[in-house]
């Protein structure tokens, strides 16, 4: 069958659909016992078998060592962002923020609300369009914890490198989470959403080392403690049951597909395409994020004027390219591509800009 | 079709058949352009009027007043069990809390971590039987709010009226909401997980009285802000697209079937059926609630002996009936009835219980 329309939605994002001919099966046969996942207790030896399955999938994908805990909570990239200075940062310490975009930097102000922040590197200057070079990145040694954001989905920054740090490192990989290799081992705390490359919205997944959730502050209020997420198998109460079902689906998808290393190979081959059009084309297509340091989940870029790009989206739209607009906050285009997105998608995106360049130049 | 299994499940609970149809319906067709609700951006028009239809949907349903907002959050009932002291009670404050089961102690000791607490009432010396006697309950007058459980779903108590309070009435109706009038114009604010008449689990619906939420306290984490969540519409992030769309699909369902006072008339004949069987044979079924508290969503009963309640556990799921096991911290047996349980399951429950009752004693 040939598809007609493509998902570039930043998140929100494309599921595979085999993912959602599970789903589908899920709710027509409705389970063993005529009912579906969303109506059953989360108390029950089915859920518990979605859980398990669920977390070990992504502790397979992920290569998760044993030292890690997986916890799934209800809420976005943005709970942690509360979670991680209520647990780990007094009022009298100070934490290290690397800021390479709007989500590292909504995480910063958030930890202004428990102690004192300290951002070691903010490429707001340059309307954020870099990582910090390895080598000038100096976390300060009295810090709590270093925070960075592995991947900007607005911006389209990625790190493609993994930031040195004495103190514990803490990352947002939500939009590139399961798109590479993690090396899990270098973080004390991993938090992703997951509905961008993991499952649905409403449920974020966090991978924290052993030695780190010890650290962590007590007498928290339950619902912002890690702890209490860890003892209780992620059910102190009830959790987003749906959500973690789809997950796990996801989770089985992948395997099928080759793992981590399989959708690695294939996202450099997506974003290659796009980023070959824009270099081949860069008096006319212009890319945001510096050359080194261009995401392969987001692609964002622009064009000369806005008339063009006003024509841009509506011939993307008639040909049906969905959700290239770029975040309110940036303008201009994002090409969203993660791991379930199609590659031929990508090459039909590529075409379109070809042809779109070559009539209007 | 004859129905032959029935989900008694306290939550998450049985969803319309209807819901799931066209639940099942979004799946497949995917949208008008080709994506699910789970795959779209929650700022897309389309997610949009999703979100806009089940905020009316509410209410309407439940006849919310103007000054009242209507909010989403990520989360069961437990995040606001943090998020009512946390926002409205400082450490020098005290708010009463009238303590009538399980869930409504959780929300009392987690009050306890941001000020203090007085249980005007607590049921918790003859197990959790009754709610008190409406002449003596004496709020305290210098309480910064009095919270109290609506329907306690573990132990099968309900009010069958608003207490009276001269401070602001906070209301947990997490198993009770949308099944009878809720006299929304007596509340500040009341709050419920979805998982048990509204839909999927990992979402809660918190109703708030704006001159209530105008002395929320300032300077609060985002993620557990009630002003945050109302001045950004219930998206400060990303929210749970997906429970926001079955909330949709119940609030659709609800209207079809005549909306609260229909669902209220339904509940009483359905649990009329059950607890005239534990009256009817009072020496065989053991009611846990005292007869002027007993609730409409979760009848609790227990059999003469472990030997009994082992055999009637076996026989109730050869007959098709799940569910029916009591909480853990509790024992005996519950038949949630929620506005979704089918009356045709609530006559064969009566029936069987008649038939074992002969059966065994």
């Amino acid at each position: 069958m040939i598809q007609n329309s493509f998902n570039f939605s930043a998140g929100p994002a494309v599921l595979p659909s085999e993912v959602k001919l599970r789903a589908i099966e899920e709710l027509e046969k409705n389970g063993a016992e005529g009912f579906s996942v969303m109506e059953i207790s989360h108390r029950s030896d089915r859920f518990h078998g979605i859980l398990g399955a669920a977390e070990n999938g992504l502790r397979r994908l992920l290569r998760v060592p044993s030292n890690y805990r997986i916890l799934f909570i209800s809420g976005g990239a943005s709970i942690n962002f509360s979670m991680i200075p209520y647990n780990f940062l007094n009022s009298d310490e100070s934490a290290d923020y690397v800021v390479t975009g709007y989500w590292g930097d909504r995480a910063a102000k958030e930890a202004e609300r428990c102690g004192s922040v300290k951002r070691i590197f903010d490429g707001s200057g340059d309307g954020f369009r870099t990582v910090p070079d390895p080598l000038g990145l100096i976390p300060n040694s009295g810090s709590r914890y270093l925070h960075y954001c592995a991947n900007e989905t607005i911006q389209g920054v990625e790190f493609d490198y993994v930031p040195k740090s004495e103190r514990p490192l803490v990352c947002d990989a939500s939009s590139n989470i399961l798109s590479k290799e993690l090396e899990i081992g270098k973080h004390s705390l991993i938090y992703a959403s997951a509905q961008k490359n993991i499952g649905p919205s409403g449920i974020s997944v966090v991978i924290i080392k052993d030695d780190f959730l010890a650290e962590a502050l007590p007498n928290r209020l339950s619902s912002l403690d890690y702890n209490v997420f860890a003892k209780n198998d992620s059910m102190p109460n009830t959790p987003n049951t749906w959500g973690i079902f789809i997950i796990r689906l996801v989770c089985d998808w992948l395997e099928s597909q080759g793992g981590v290393d399989a959708m690695s190979r294939m996202n450099r081959q997506k974003a290659d395409l796009i980023y070959g059009v824009i270099d081949e084309f860069s008096d006319f297509y212009i890319g945001h994020a510096k050359k080194d340091c261009r995401s392969r989940m987001n692609i964002t870029f622009s064009l000369p004027n806005d008339s063009l790009e006003s024509s841009f989206l509506d011939e993307a739209e008639r040909k049906g390219f969905h959700g290239l607009k770029g975040h309110r906050s940036q303008g201009g285009f994002r090409a969203s591509l993660y791991n379930a997105f199609p590659k031929e998608g990508v090459e039909r995106l590529a075409e379109f800009m070809k042809d779109f360049r070559l009539k209007h130049s």
